[in-house]
């Protein structure tokens, strides 16, 4: 299925962000950049909500290691941003996850205004290696690949 | 009043922001830069629906000319913010407006997490010359006023 | 080549950015949204400089269709990361972009912290229709080229 | 002295900043929000490298508690901005600064774009009560006050 197929109801998690003043450069929409804030968002929220933990004071941590994304619509300012969010690949120590950002609130539908991916490494906080995601995590994850 | 008593119920308008992760910086709370964010996005977006025009295209724009922030308490991620709005003073040509940043939705209740200002003046957009709001912002104004 | 072999020898482009403290998330490196807002500054700080004409005043736009990013290592605040920019494909309406961030001055050398790709379309900005990239934009991606 | 007649011989502290895309909002000039990020990062920059230490590894940290600005003229993309910094107040456990941002590299001469003003209180990492500034920023402290 192509990207452009993606629906909102594809998604296990849908979260909405409404976009700021800022978000919009010199044309007068939502500058590129900020799709990664929402994907970056989305992932980070998600992880630590159905986690119950904040992940940032777990001994290991997410290292982004390769993000990417396609526009195919402008998103304006005010509005609201519907992200999905769903598992694309879990290895040994790198989750892939998939998501797209759809144009209005969770309850619309519609073509995604883009699509990217973004991908975990878990690494030692001290050491940098690469290790398992951590325990309450790796439990998140199971829930989401179902 | 002191802005520390500040509370949700003293302003006609409140709008929720969720915070997004790269929000947070080295010291894991919301950047004090962000609060402007939320700021401008409070008055821009009230604006744009309350005066029912898209002010970027009015041939006169608010240039701002002054803001300022006193910060109470931090914010975090992932979390919603509540800002209210509320005028304080309309001259000629400038408006100034109250804001105040609250933890939570905008059905909590508690003191504020920040306190600020913001003041746009009206300018020409060709000449850059003050000149009064243009009646759709005008007409906004005065129902905020009230 | 792989991306880690690039140098910014390979780059015919190269632009220094200082880091900014907002840049710097809750793990204490530059977040992985930052780099794309520097892709951006390094496309568009060149096409207009090397054009000498601000591309946003021209009758076509350069829109964003597609961006990606792979990190290597971590970038820190205070700090200045050099960008690398080249011409990687030039279609009839779209230019692609090849991108690296290396850690330090220009004047440095080493392995790049990330690189990516950035991809404009170039459309008419009212039809929103792809078009050529305007005359200006095309003569300096010629030399770009060479 | 009025603010619009500060210049950067005024200032012990100078920091040139390029400004990025993103940085622009819809109106084609620097964001008023973005101001801020270049104060934060004039302050935070230059207390780490006169310190010689990285202050967010203390035992005490610097929390914002006010800041404001004052907008007296457009800045733009690309450009580079010259921050000054000197030293308002130092309290016992707060530290005043007064910032100006001037339009163009640290060699030019000219007006003010912008003046403002930020204020840090250190308090203790764990129990987030005021402390006396660490000892290595006090020193820094100490050779700007001169």
């Amino acid at each position: 299925m192509s990207e452009k197929d993606w629906r909102r109801g594809d998604f296990p998690v849908l979260r909405e962000h409404p976009t700021r003043w800022a978000d919009v450069d010199a044309y007068g929409h939502v500058n590129n950049v900020v799709h990664y804030a929402l994907f970056d968002t989305a992932v980070n929220a998600w992880l630590i909500e159905e986690s119950g933990v904040d992940v940032r004071t777990l001994p290991a941590m997410g290292l982004v290691v390769e993000t990417s994304c396609r526009y195919f619509a402008e998103l304006g300012f005010p509005g609201v941003v519907t992200s999905g969010l769903r598992l694309a690949r879990l290895g040994t120590s790198s989750v892939a996850y998939e998501l797209a950002l759809f144009d209005g609130p969770a309850g619309d539908d519609g073509p995604p205004a883009a699509a990217g991916r973004f991908v975990h490494v878990y690494v030692d906080r001290d050491t940098r290696r690469p290790v398992p995601p951590p325990d309450p995590v790796r439990a998140a994850l199971a829930r989401l690949e179902r």
